[in-house]
C-alpha cells in the first residue's frame, strides 16, 4: 500500500475534514467527568473511545485526534483527580495514539497528537516548568509515529507560543489553535496578533478552535486572514469551532455562559448550520475545517457532505443519510415526505419548545485572568467552604 | 449464576429503568437511515449497536431492548428501502436479540423483543395479515429466549390489540404501550380507554412511549391511571417518552412539528429534566421508567441518579459523574466551580442561542388517518412529482 | 333631530363597536392610578377623559361608557384610598355620566353606565349591601338618562346576578360581561352556565371583559354560543377583551402574570391582532365587539376598518390611516414602502427585541376565593410590614 | 411673574426633561397619518395636541416643543400628501407653537421649536434650496417667541450642519440631535465626528434622538462624549431616543426593522426602564434627558421619578402614581400587593406572551442613501406597480 499523503500536501491539494469533540460526546456515553474532563477512557474504556473515532471516519473526518486532551500530568493530578493516581501520562497518550493509529488505517485517514494549554502555566510557574509538560506528551506523539501535532485550545498567546516551540522541535508538521474569539486573547492581544505570531513562531496551519460557535468563530477567522495577509504570512488556517449557538458568549466564550456545561442542549447546532458553516469556511479559505466540544459525527458527515464537489465523494455513512433530508421521501406520513428538500430545511427556524426560557443569556464575567488568586490551580478537591465562597461571590456580581 | 429475576417480580418489588431511543442516536452516528428508520444496523454494524447498548447498561438500563424497530418485513420493503433486498426481518431480528443478550449479560439486565405498528395495518388489509407480520417477529424472539416482549409505537388501539394478542401467544410478560398523548389514538380513543384496553388484552404493563415530551406524557399517564383505577385492573405502568421537549405538539406528536426529524436539536432535553421526570414518574406510581428517541444514556443516568434511594445504588457510569453537578468543584474556572450545586442546576432556564428562532412552533396537521390514500404504504421509492404534490398541499395549508 | 336607535335595535340590525379601556390608557397618561384604579378623573381632570371618549368616537365606537369603573362607596375609600374624602360616588358618576353624553352626542353613539364587582361582595357581607351599592351608581345613571347600563368585571356568578338584578329596576337594556375565561369562574361555574345564568337573570347581551387576550376570550365565548343555544336562549354577545396577549395566563387571567400591571408593554396587540379578532368574532356571531384594559384608540379603530363592509362606513379617524399599512407608500424610504401591503403585515410575526426574556410567563397562583382572610377589605392603607409578609408568602409559592 | 429661567442657565444648574414622541402618539389616537407623518393636527385638532401637551407637562416635562415635525413646505407636499393643499406651513407652525405656549405657561415649562431633514436635502436639491426651507420654520419660531430651537432627526451630517447654520441666524439657542446610532452617519461619518463638527457649527446643545433604544442610543452617546471632550468641546448634552427596544437594529436603525411602523408593540418599554435609562443618562454626563417616537407621558415621568432627588421635585402626575411599582399595596388580590417593591420591578424580566415570534429580527438594509433614484422625493402619491417592483426588490434582498 503507498503511504498516505501526508497534512501540508493535502491542504495544498484541497479540503482536509478533522473530526469532533471527544470530551462532550464521551461525557454523554458515560466514559469522560465533566469538571476535569480527563481523557483516561483510552485505558479504561478503549473500545468506546474506538467506536467514537469510526463515526468520525465513516462520516468523512480525514484526520484520527489521538483523544489526549488535558491528559498532562500536571493536570490530571488537579483538584481532586484520581487518573494520575492510577493512570500515568505516557500510559493515557500512549494508548490514545495507538486506538486512533487503529482506526485510521481502516481508512484514509491520518494520525494527529494534541496537547492542550496547562495548570502549570495557569500557575504562573514559567516556561520552562509549562515546556517540561508539553514535552512528556510530543515525546509520546513522536514514538507512536503520529503524522502531525496539534497544539490546541490556549487562551494565551504566551503559552500558544511556547507549545509551538516545542512541538517544532519534533519535527512534524505543527497546527496551531487558540480558543479564542472575535476578542482575542486573555492578554488582550488581537486575534490578528495570535494569527501572525502563531505562525512566526512556526505553526504550519493556525487558526481557532472551541469556545464559540460556527459563526462568531469565522469573524474572528477572518481578522486572523486580514492580519496573516498583510504580515504576507503563507500559512495554513483550521477553525474547529463548537457544535453550539453562542452569540451571546462575551469574551471567554460558552465556559462563562450559565448553561455550560449540562444545559447547553437547546444551543446544539443542526446538521444545516454545519452546511452553512462548512461553506463560508470554505470560502474564506480555510481549508483544514473540523468541530470541537459539541460536534457530533453527524455534524461532520455535513460538513462532508456541503464539499461533497470539492473533495470529489461522499463520506461512507452517507450511505445512510441523503442531503437535505431527501430519505424523507421514505417516511411514512405524507407531510414528514413533504419536508424532503433543500429549501425546507435551509429555511427553516427551529423553535426551542421552551417558551418560559430566554433565547440569550448573559454571561458571568469576574474579570480575572491568569495570575490571580482564584485561578491558582492546586491538587486537592475544591472544599464546599470555598463553594460556597464562590457562591456567594457570583451573587454579588 | 443465579438465574436474573423476572421484569414482573421486579415492577412488583420495585422501579425498573428501560433503556433510551437507538433509532435517533444511531441516525446521528451514521448507521440508520432517517424516513425508512430501519434497524438493519444489527447486521451492518453489530459492534455500533452493541456499544449504544452497553452505554445504557452502564448508565443504568435495566432492559436491554434488541434494535428490532420497524424490523417486520413489510416495513423492511417499504417505499424504495433497499434492506429487504440483502436482508431478512429474520436475519436483523436474530442479529439484534444476540447482541442484547451478550450485553445484558455483562450485568443484571432483562433482554426484550420489540414490535410495532406495521404498514399493513396503515394500508387497511386487516388483522390477519398484520398478525402475519407480528408472528415473524415474535417467533424469533422466543428462539432466541428473550426476556419479555414490547409491543410498542402503536397509534391506533385497534392494531395495539392485535399485537397484544400475538405477543401473548409466546407466554412471555407482555409489556404494551402507544405513541398517544393526552388527546388519545388516532381512532379517537381517549388516553384512559386505550389503557383499559391494553390491560384488557392481556398486557401485563401498558403505558406510552415516543410521540411527546416527558411532562406531556405524565399528563396522558395520568388519564390512563385514573381510568385503570377506575376499572379496577391491576398492571403495571411504563412511560418512555422522547428527549425532546414538544408542548406545542397536536394530537400526532412531534412528527408533525416542522423540526422533525433534523431540526430538534433545541429541544433536546437536560439532564436534570430528566431527574424531574423520574421523579414525577416515580410519584404517579409508575414502575418501569425509560425513554425513546432523543434519550441518550447520560439522560437514563440522570433517572437512575434521582432514583438512587430507590434503587439502592448508583449505575456504574456515575463513575464518571456526580449528581447535580458537583464535579465541577474540579473544573479550572472559579466561576464555573461556584455552578457547582443542584440549586444552581435546578433553577436554571437554558436560552436557546437563538434570538432570531420562536420558542413554539404551529404543526402540520392535514387531518388524514389510517385508510386514506395518502397514508397508503408501497414498495417504491417517492418520486420527484410525488413530493412537489405534497410540498403543494403543505403550502395550502 | 331624530332620536338615536337603541342598542338593541342596533345589534339586532348590525354590529355595535364598544370603546377601550379607560383605566390602563389614563393611568399612562397620569389621570388613574395603579392599584385603587378609580375613577375621579372625572372631576380632576374632565378634559382628559372627554379626550379619551373623543378619541374612541373618531376611530370608531358605537358606545360611550362612562367611565365609573369602581365608582362604587366601597371600592372608593378602600385601603388608603383618598378618593372618597374629596369626592362622592355621585358626585364621580354624575361628572362621567355628562363628559360621556357630551361627547356621544358629536356623533351618533350611545351612553352607557356601569358597574362592577365591589369590595363589599368579596368581603362577605351579603346581598343586602353589596345591592346597595349597586343601587347607587344605577340611580345616577336613571337620573343623567344613559341609554344603557353595563354590569362588566364580575368574577363570581352570585355577585353577577346580584347586579344584573339590581341594573334590570331600571327598566333599562343591560349588558352583562363577566371577567372570566375558559375555565370558568372562581366559584367553579363553567362559562357556559355562566352565560345561561346570565341572561336568565334578565341581561340582554352577555358576554365577557377583560383579563384574557382576544383568543383567550373568544375560546370562552364559545362556550358561552353552545351553551346559550343548547339552553335556546335569545340574547346578544358581547366580548371586551384585554388588548394584551396572554396564552400562558391561568383562571384568573392577567392579574396573575407577574407582569402585571406594570410591565405589561411586551403583550402589547397589534392593530393587526385586532383585525382577526374583529373577524374571529363577528363569525362567532358576537355582535358588540369592543376592547378592555390595554385596548387603544387605535385597536378599535381596526375593529372597525375590519368591519366596514358590515357597517357601510369606516370611522372618521380613518381619513388618518389607511387600513392594512397603505399609508406607508408615502414613506421616505422604498424598503418601507415595500411594506404597504395586507400581506406583508398579515404574515409578520412581530419581535420583541426582548433576547433576555422569556415568551411565556408562570403565573402567580396562590388558590384563594371570595371569603379568604387576605381578600377581605378594609380601609386603610396596606402596611409595610403586611407587604413584607406577602413577599414571603409569595416566595413559599 | 418673574421671566422663566433660559435653556442653557437650567442646564448649567441641572437637568432639563424633555418631553416624548407625538407623531407616535398621535398617530394612534388618530390624529396623524403613518407615511407621510405630517402634524397638520395642529390645525385640525389642536385640542388633541394640546391635551397631549398637557399630559408630559404633568409628568415633568420642561420643554413644550413645538409639534411642527416634518412640517416644511416640501414635505407637506411629498407623495400624495395633501396636507399642503389646505395648510400652509406657516399656519401649521404658528398654530403649533400657539399651542406649545398655551401649555408651557401652565407650567413652568420653555417652548421650543423644531425642524427636521428634508425632502429637498435628500433629492440632492443643495445647501440654498434646503436652508430656504428651514428658514421659512425659523421665521415662524422668531415670530412666536419660542424660548429656543431643535434642529432634530438628522442622518446626515452635512445637512444637520446646514441646518444649525439656519437656526444660528435667530440668535435663540440652537440644540442639535441627529438620528444615527453607534455606527455614525449614512455618509459614514462616525458618531464622535458628527458631535464635533455639530458643535463647531453653533450648537449649544448636542446630542442623538430616534431610531434607537435608550441603551443602544447611549452607546453612541459615550463616543459622542469621548469626542467632544478630546476636542475640549463644552457643550451640553442630549439624548432623546426610542420608546421601542432595538438591540436587533443596524445602522439605520428601528425603521429598518420588519415590525416599523405598525407592529412595535412588542418592542415597547416599560417604565422600569427608562429608570434605568435616566440614571445612566445622567451618569453620564447628559443633562437634556428626554425622549422621541414611542416614549409616552408615563415614561417621561418615569424618568422625572428617578431623578427627584436630582430636581428636587416630583412631577403633579406622580400625585397618581408611587414610585416603583408602590401604589399597588391598594391591589385587591393579595399577590398583586406583594408586588409592591422597587425590587421586584427591577429584576423582572418581562415576557412577550408571544411564543410563535422570535424576539430579535433581521433589518432590511438596501444600502442605499442619499442621491440614489429610489429615494428621490416627488409630490404624486407612489402607484402600485412601484409598490408591486419594491416588493419584488424586497423579496430579492
Amino acid at each position: 500500500m503507498a503511504p498516505k499523503k501526508g497534512l501540508l500536501q493535502r491542504l495544498d491539494e484541497g479540503v482536509v475534514i478533522g473530526d469532533g469533540g471527544f470530551v462532550f460526546a464521551l461525557e454523554k456515553r458515560g466514559f469522560v467527568k465533566a469538571g476535569p474532563w480527563t481523557p483516561e477512557a483510552t485505558v479504561e474504556h478503549p473500545e468506546a473511545v474506538r467506536q467514537l473515532h469510526r463515526e468520525f471516519l465513516r462520516c468523512g473526518a480525514d484526520v484520527m485526534q489521538a483523544f489526549t486532551f488535558y491528559a498532562s500530568d500536571d493536570k490530571l493530578s488537579n483538584r481532586g483527580n484520581e487518573s494520575s493516581k492510577k493512570y500515568t501520562c505516557r500510559g493515557i497518550n500512549d494508548a490514545a495514539c495507538r486506538i486512533a493509529r487503529e482506526v485510521a488505517n481502516e481508512g484514509d485517514a491520518l494520525v494527529a497528537g494534541g496537547l492542550s494549554q496547562t495548570p502549570t502555566y495557569l500557575s504562573g510557574i514559567g516556561k520552562e516548568a509549562t515546556q517540561a509538560e508539553f514535552k512528556k506528551q510530543v515525546d509520546v506523539f513522536v514514538e507512536n509515529k503520529v503524522d502531525f501535532l496539534i497544539a490546541e485550545y490556549f487562551e494565551h498567546l504566551e503559552e500558544m507560543e511556547w507549545a509551538i516551540e516545542s512541538c517544532c522541535k519534533s519535527g512534524l508538521p505543527v497546527v496551531a489553535t487558540m480558543c479564542i474569539g472575535p476578542e482575542g486573547d486573555l492578554h488582550n492581544n488581537s486575534a490578528g496578533e495570535c494569527a501572525v505570531r502563531m505562525a512566526k513562531a512556526g505553526a504550519h496551519v493556525v487558526g481557532l478552535n472551541c469556545h464559540f460557535d460556527p459563526f462568531v468563530l469565522l469573524e474572528a477567522m477572518k481578522k486572523m486572514k486580514v492580519a496573516l495577509d498583510e504580515a504576507k504570512l503563507k500559512v495554513h488556517m483550521i477553525s474547529q469551532p463548537l457544535g453550539f449557538m453562542t452569540p451571546d458568549a462575551s469574551k471567554q466564550g460558552f465556559i462563562d455562559l450559565p448553561e455550560f456545561p449540562f444545559a447547553l442542549e437547546p444551543r446544539i447546532c443542526t446538521r444545516f448550520d454545519m452546511h452553512r458553516y462548512a461553506r463560508e469556511a470554505y470560502e474564506l479559505g480555510i481549508r483544514y475545517i473540523g468541530g470541537c466540544c459539541g460536534f457530533e459525527s453527524y455534524h461532520i458527515r455535513a460538513i462532508a457532505e456541503e464539499l461533497e464537489k470539492e473533495r470529489g465523494s461522499l463520506p461512507l455513512s452517507s450511505e445512510k443519510h441523503e442531503t437535505w433530508g431527501k430519505g424523507l421521501k421514505m417516511h411514512t406520513k405524507p407531510w414528514v415526505r413533504a419536508r424532503a428538500s433543500r429549501q425546507y430545511w435551509e429555511q427553516l427556524k427551529p423553535s426551542s419548545g421552551r417558551p418560559y426560557c430566554a433565547t440569550m443569556s448573559k454571561p458571568d464575567n469576574w474579570g480575572i485572568t491568569a495570575g490571580h488568586e482564584l485561578l491558582k490551580q492546586k491538587t486537592q478537591e475544591t472544599s464546599e467552604v470555598e463553594i460556597q465562597t464562590l457562591q456567594a461571590l457570583k451573587t454579588k456580581k
